[in-house]
């Protein structure tokens, strides 16, 4: 039975993922939709680049996953089909899969077949008439090759990119706030992982941050601390509190670290 | 198998929507129960009205529809069954069915059959102990006829009905404001799609609207304009921002046309 | 097919609950995974106690729940295997299974078989390494003993017991804030029905609170009143408004009633 992942910023409030599930099945009845989330911020692509890439490793092959983060919706952007991993990516080539497009062995194929969408196409509706539909016929078994051709020049975004300053500082940024108000950042543990035995000081909004601890409740009330993430990443916490409201920072923000 | 489909103002935080599946696959095990929204905005019978009718018409015939925004539960106010374009519509006789109501061929019934409800009946969660309970029984095949007589006085709201004012003016509302903060107004392509090519002035709030494009992308940053939207009705949306907040207003808001 | 129910305060906005969904179905793909609630306040321990339980009587023996609120996680704090009412909890230590512990029969055992865990098991996400996985061996048909071996000593925290202070006082607490703003108390129909023919007054923030109604339309707009709820818990409401918000008060809040 193949398995059709969503991940948007349509929020859970109004009719239009339950358009997508519609139409999907309605192309492919035998497909099964999943839910991975609605409640992306709005228009934030990089930010659902993110969630969409942690999200998406625990994913068997051939699972078809629309992702649909997309202020540009009805302007030239491309649709796109991305196969990594053995996966099939479909969504807007504005970036939301970045992190896809750098493995190795992605494909990326610009979405031209306009026979495969829901007529007519809405101007500011392309999660139900282009993406949910490419989709379905996906699911059905219709070949990736009868999407469009393969294109070189996806647009990926510069996710994640660590900079050295000098010798000792490094600056990266905040990927994700999430739900705890946690700010996932991009020193990821392959990289930054000696900081978990060495001094260092990170800056972040107007603080300074140079307390680790390993899990949150060996943080102390009111102070932020370093963690070494679930998702592999470092992050800045604040225990049973929000560190992004305490330091008024969001995704995007600027990360400076300096180690000995 | 029987589709059974949720749309409330419950929210997804408490074991109310939890509550109302069980009760549901008590009395049919075999139903399938599908969550259209439960984050409707409370108490709003109107705005609920526009986003049910939205979701309804994805669906097929045979499918059983529960839809409860209830600020009258255990009032006098009659539990109703509705037979529309081959569907079934459980819920409250508050107006949450208007649009539903006003289709040709539309039959409501005042459902008087105690006997399906769960007992003790609470005062204060029909959801679960009337309108679930019902929908269980209907999608164990029983006949509508059981449920209670017709009715022709079910309560229909005013909602989306424009007034036109002088020769080049009308009169319509906010039917719903969405999760991005766009405004879906009550005028319909089908009656002012002539305003894509002739100059034209919207009022809403304490600002003008003479601004249109086909898409979100094509419009300015921080400035007003009037799209047509998925759902075939007008709305005024701000790039990338909430209209709504930008406005302050909310559904239910008037809104002015003038067109040349 | 083993029932695997899923309650946490992760929200929905993240890929912490699709995590934790792929790591039951990769040890027990036939089971069925259902949502109670993610939304449930961050940290408040107390509160997810209380709607969790509310949430489990409507399933049936055999249904294993995972119930995580768990800001101690990678503490100490040990993970719980409980058997109730022919049902198995799995959770951390710490007081969110405090209902179901006080009933007759119950048992609980400390989890200390670390062979069932995700490796590495995260210092963060107990959530996904730690309790799903352990629910997927469960469901799979592992054996609870196999799990750890019992304990008698697992977190019982005091919810919800009213005091008596006086022949006609009593103390009791705010249990819940519903989606609404409705205030739950630990009035129990039990204890206090009979508040429902006597005169009474409720002390709860600044306001006192003499008016009582069986449902919400029988209240006066602006003014706050007691309604027997449908859990047969005392709430404190406000007609189509937020009690919560009017009194400033939230879970843990003291609740006073003196009753003649």
């Amino acid at each position: 039975m193949p398995l059709v992942t969503l991940t948007t910023d349509f929020g859970n409030a109004d009719y239009f993922v339950g358009a997508m599930k519609r139409v999907i099945l309605s192309i492919c009845p035998k497909a099964t939709v999943v839910d991975l989330t609605h409640e992306l911020p709005a228009y934030e692509v990089g930010e659902a680049a993110f969630v969409f890439e942690q999200a998406r490793r625990w994913f068997g092959k051939k699972t078809i996953h629309v992702a649909v983060v997309d202020p540009g919706v009805g302007s030239l952007r491309r649709p796109l089909l991305v196969e990594v991993d053995g996966q099939y990516l479909i969504g807007p080539d504005n970036g939301i899969f970045s992190t896809a497009l750098g493995k190795p062995g992605a494909k990326a194929r610009a979405i031209t077949n306009e026979k495969l969408f829901l007529k007519p196409v809405s101007a500011t509706f392309h999660g139900r008439d282009v993406f949910a539909a490419c989709a379905g016929h996906l699911a059905a078994g219709l070949a990736p090759a009868k999407f469009g051709k393969l294109v070189k020049d996806a647009l990926r975004l510069n996710l994640g990119t660590n900079q050295r300053i000098s010798k000792r500082q490094w600056s990266g940024s905040i990927l994700r706030v999430d739900r705890f108000g946690n700010l996932v950042t991009s020193l990821s543990l392959a990289e930054f992982g000696w900081l978990a035995d060495r001094p260092f000081e990170l800056v972040v909004g107007f603080e300074k941050v140079a307390k680790r601890a390993t899990h949150y409740a060996e943080c102390e009330y009111g102070e932020l601390y370093a963690v070494m993430g679930s998702a592999g990443f470092l992050e800045i916490v604040l225990r049973e509190g929000s560190a992004a409201k305490r330091l008024g920072v969001a995704s995007g923000a600027p990360v400076d670290v300096t180690g000995w």
